[in-house]
């Protein structure tokens, strides 16, 4: 298993020229079975040695390689030499100077040779799924632990990424349906749902992530449909608080709170463009992302407060935007 | 009169030797007074004569330069030999090979030496400060021209682009709390403000481009009270219709107004992020634009009817993202 990414160095370093390349991982602390590995020895950015027992060694042969007509004159003569394995044409062909080595640390790969080999990379590629510095503190802690025990399940099924943001959509809609009713019994499912989303809102990128089909079409896709539910949630509560409080001041507060949490998120996407660089994170970054914000909602349906709840999450986004605001105002030149 | 980014050119082409630095403007139709630019020819890159009456030319001097010490003893012998001007020095300097051209065509600069060149200096600055890209109709045709005279004003004052800003931002939020007093007097008012504040919302930008003073920090802040005027706007327009209509739906069309508003921009712009390039502008990114959405309120207001105009083109904002989605989907790789 490997990221193709690898194979796309490969291709990027090769010259044009009779010269193999081989792509060999220089982060050696993190190879699963190091004894079983095929270790490279450099001499400066040379390749000088390649074999299962290369002692001292630098990197680890990814069983990657570019490979160029020469190899088979070297497989022949290897072969000739009573040798017929991959490595001893690689190591003719170091000999002639014919390989350069591409370092792709990194980049996953793994071996799998045995039924332990794929507990390891299964439990590797699922380690490996965090967004350590774009996740909130609720996904970090709660919802990506969950999230990824339903990715393990989901990635064996035949649901796309996208077909998996629309899915963590429809539940959001339909918590947002339910907020709408009214009612403690429907307010606290309601609650559920929009929280099951928010953690089903990982597995989208999690699964494209583990299959290695990550689009700019599916983070656009996701993040949008992530604003139209957020815009579904904030009407739905603000529906159900109208059936027992019908006035003009309700629907305000609906108006400020969806105000606040598209435009948290706007301000920095915004940034982001006119800049060419990310707000720089800190506390008030993940305080005003959406995992904080539907957890938030979460425990307001648990207390059957969900309105209230929003309100003062609204009330939140708005102070981060006038703080970035400000201090941005600050820094300018 | 010049772009300061003429001098970070000249700057970035200096390459530290003592040859010195000619900024020279190649695109000769665009030159005011061509009789009374000093010419310059040139052989390849070189140039090899500089002067008035030189024929043919290949550029004009903008009479910026980066000398090097070497033109003093260049002076000093042009005015042995009964001619002191710059001119006659830098002609030293192209004889022994020491000077090297910039073109910088396409920057702004021009020379001032009459009452007429200030005149012209003055029209050439306004008449370039359409942003044609990325202007929608009503933009072009009727907000910029107005702007501009709006402009030919305040750059004279000493408001900033970000007070301007923070104004237009003022007139909108009247027009908004206008919009909530309901009857059609205060309504048309409103309507009429709102149309003036989408005018004035052009002249931060010009008087930052005049003034040569555009900043990150300005468009970010500008871009971002946009979005919080059209959200009072909606909030406003919902209002006073709900006092005639004291209905959900009311609030249901504004939040759905809204939501449309705002992610018609987000949607863009994060495509923006993702792929690393624009959405190619058509008809329908016009549409969707803050210009005719205010003129389209401004029209309704004239109606009477601002919340049926907000409610249409809240739908037709979703309608565009729905086919920027859809559009995106079937061009996915």
């Amino acid at each position: 298993v490997f990221d193709p990414q690898i194979l796309r160095r490969l291709m990027e370093a090769d010259d044009g020229t009779d010269t193999s390349l081989i792509a060999v991982d220089e982060e050696l602390d993190r190879i699963f079975d190091l004894d079983e590995a095929t270790k490279v020895r450099f001499e400066g950015e040379r390749p000088v040695a390649i074999g299962k027992e290369v002692s001292p060694f630098d990197a680890v042969d990814t069983g990657l390689f570019l490979c160029k007509p020469p190899i088979f004159d070297a497989l022949m003569e290897a072969r000739k030499e009573g040798d017929s394995s991959l490595s001893a044409g690689i190591r003719k062909l170091i000999e002639r100077g014919k390989i350069q080595a591409v370092k792709v640390g990194g980049h996953f790969w793994t071996d799998i040779d045995t039924p332990e080999d794929l507990e390891h990379a299964k439990g590797a590629l699922l380690k490996g799924l965090g967004k350590k510095e774009e996740d909130g503190f609720i996904s970090r802690y709660l919802n990506r632990p969950l999230s990824r025990k339903m990715t393990a399940r989901l990635v064996d099924t035949s649901l796309t990424p996208n077909g998996i943001s629309l899915l963590s959509f429809s539940v959001a809609l339909l918590g947002a349906f339910l907020f709408g009713i009214g009612g403690y019994f429907w307010t606290l499912v309601a609650g559920l749902l929009v929280q099951l989303a928010s953690i089903a809102d990982g597995c989208d990128g999690e699964v494209a992530r583990l299959k290695f089909s990550t689009s700019p079409y599916g983070g656009w896709m996701d993040t949008l449909l992530d604003r139209y539910s957020d815009g579904a949630i904030v009407a739905g509560i603000t529906y159900g608080h109208w059936l027992s409080f019908p006035e003009a001041s309700t629907w305000a507060w609906g108006v400020i709170s969806l105000l606040g949490f598209l435009l948290v998120s706007y301000t920095k996407k915004e940034f982001s463009l006119r800049y060419g660089r990310k707000l720089p994170p800190d506390i008030w970054d993940k305080v005003s992302k959406r995992d904080l914000r539907l957890f938030g909602i979460f425990i307001g349906a648990i207390l059957n407060r969900p309105f209230e709840a929003m309100a003062l999450l609204g009330l939140l986004s708005h102070g981060v935007i006038l703080r970035y605001l400000l201090s941005g105002y600050r820094k300018r030149q």
